[in-house]
């Protein structure tokens, strides 16, 4: 039997075990130190009580005979699917149902999706980015080149028509960056994808965050888009699902390559290989939808907001310079004095008791940045920001 | 962009389209029948009450913000790994936590383990089957043999030195012959596999139903099996799970092929592709070992054997041949008079009311055979059982 070989090109990551290590070396020998981790991109708040209500009523439902469900849709339920659609709308965007696929979150599909592309086909990802788009490729063999992302275009890279690609990775607002695309940037891209009939895998997993008007929180609000574009979002950031696992990918009917509907292949790709959602969790993701759903989530996405308020409030009057903090529960920081990412990582945890993600772990690009996140208490938020502020204004 | 060709030499599946299609009919022109459905896998008894009492506690957990759960291990939380390990430990096996994976139920991970593998394998499928097997290794463009089994080996085939493979797959109980190996059986496969360097994917889904205690219901009962088999298993028939989604694979860590632990690979893949399972279902599926969950689901599955008994006590009063029924919530039995798939199904749908499979529909072998199943009450199982026992004894 072979095994993979593509499997032994992957690089082991180190980036959050090496966080871990240095946070508890640094803790050993200072037991006194209250360390404030502003490094991991996991929600805090718990699931609101429309949520929780509906989760505990399907699990009743479950345990009755007449309201139990046994194997439901791969593709998904359509109570869920149409509140999904009604979100769209909102947005300006129709979808039919069978354009909507309930999934366990954006990562499962993002990897999946990959399954329905030729490995002769070659990649185009953002650097830094989130490591799973790089890695999901390399599984498969497929050709990556790299978009730069950096300070000259703002974290926000417009396609290059010297550079060839047949698979594009774009996520607005952007994981590690926080910058968003807006809509002259993604008709940039979805232009450029249309020219060379590539695909565009549009992760909108912080597309909640947005709360610039202006800013497109779905890229189908992008003319011809849907020609172009497979969406991929999830309740991870929206309504703090990290550990309740419900997203939905959008895979339009009018996204044909080669002659063959896309859909109609992921359709396949998902009967064959996935077997739905919970019953329960896609019940708790629907109420996500209710007015009380709505208004909740909408207040701990808020709350997160403010959090990235006071941080980016902090840099404004150090005058250092990042992206994000405004429609993006993440800030990137350009590390101050000309330190190296890991240089300022050590300098921060040492001197602040403040633990963040070295921007070199995200690719050659993010060397001297630094990713913070909102997802904290407002009371440790605060605290952090007040110890940077100390700390680089010295 | 080049799709995945291998996509377009995918045969539809019409099977169960069709059989809705014919019942639909027949009843529109027969509203007097009350038809019978014993053609469907899928439970039919709610989730037992430990189950559903562990799934709102775990919801409620989520709503406080003390007891809240973000992004879990991808391979499972090691609570479930730990129950399960002790229920591998009942059937004399020794598992370490790092070998259990907990998974979205059998089918997501039959099918992305063949991301471990090179394209270039040859694949080595029973027939009759479970359709999932072939289908995700055309998607892959493998090679697949198939192993006849039929009515000469008591469906049941064994390996024939003469045939190469790389990967091979074992349902038992099987789907849809409802035929259990014995130790033998599966040790002859064990062999077969080490002498060539293979990996046997063995589904023990239906394991639960096992009740002969001298039958293997782990292939990892069989001595030097770790070296050469990934099992799956399920929540689903053990404890009604297909709405709920629960399941685990084990990848044993002995099992090293060109020097590289498959364990290491499928943690890789998962930890890349996979988000772990929701928190509340990992708390539901832990439930079920408890002494209650234990006791309710066990006699969950006895009342499905018992609808297994009444219709194999029906078959053997008729004199008509079949496979499982004992070990297995399905029964293969012959079409009486020499009927093919077909016919007999229209036969017993039109002079009985009663609806099944056709085994014609589950591969070459399938033809003149048909698939009943358990799944339902007691009392439409007698009176299915009655109108089959008047039909075929005239």
């Amino acid at each position: 039997m072979k095994i993979n070989q593509h499997y032994l090109q992957l690089e082991k990551s180190y980036l959050f075990t090496m966080i871990g290590k240095k946070v508890a070396q640094f803790q050993q020998q200072h037991p006194e130190v209250d360390i404030i981790r502003l490094g991991i991109g996991d929600v805090t708040l718990p699931l609101c009580p429309a949520v929780v209500e509906a989760l505990e009523s399907a699990s009743r439902e479950m345990g009755v005979k007449e309201t139990f469900h046994g194997y439901g849709p791969e593709q998904g339920y359509d109570f869920l699917k149409e509140k999904i659609a009604g979100y769209y709308a909102e947005k300006g965007v129709t979808l039919a149902l069978d354009e909507i696929f309930i999934s366990d979150g954006a990562k499962s599909d993002l990897g999946n999706i990959l399954d329905l592309f030729d490995a002769d086909n070659t990649v185009l990802i953002p650097d830094p980015v989130y490591p799973v788009y790089v890695d999901t490729n390399i599984m498969a063999g497929r050709k990556v080149v790299f978009a730069d992302a950096d300070a000259s275009n703002g974290f926000l890279p417009l396609p290059d028509e010297n550079t060839d690609a047949d698979i594009i990775y774009i996520c607005s607002p952007n994981n590690p960056t926080g910058a968003v695309y807006d809509h002259a940037g993604l008709k940039a891209w979805v232009d450029y994808a249309k020219k060379r009939d590539a695909v565009i895998l549009f992760d909108a997993a912080y597309e909640s965050f947005v709360a610039d008007p202006s800013l497109p929180r779905s890229i189908y609000e992008v003319e011809g888009a849907k020609e172009v574009a497979i969406e991929f979002c999830s309740f991870s950031k929206t309504a703090g699902f990290t550990g309740t696992r419900c997203g939905y990918t959008i895979v339009p009917d009018a996204l044909v390559r080669g002659g063959v509907a896309l859909n109609g292949l992921w359709l396949r790709r998902q009967t064959t290989k996935f077997n739905g959602v919970p019953y329960i969790i896609q019940k708790g993701a629907a109420a996500v939808f209710s007015e009380e759903g709505r208004r909740q989530t909408l207040a701990n996405i808020d709350y997160y907001r403010e959090n990235a308020r006071i941080l980016a409030d902090t840099l404004d009057r150090l005058g250092i310079r990042y992206t994000g903090g405004k429609n993006s529960p993440y800030i990137w920081m350009e590390c101050p004095n000309g330190m190296k990412s890991w240089e300022f990582f050590d300098y921060l945890l040492e001197n602040a008791g403040v633990v963040g993600t070295p921007g070199a772990g995200f690719g050659a690009n993010g060397e001297g940045y630094f990713r913070l996140t909102a997802f904290n208490d407002h009371e440790n938020t605060e605290k952090a920001a007040k110890r940077i502020e100390k700390l680089l204004s010295k």
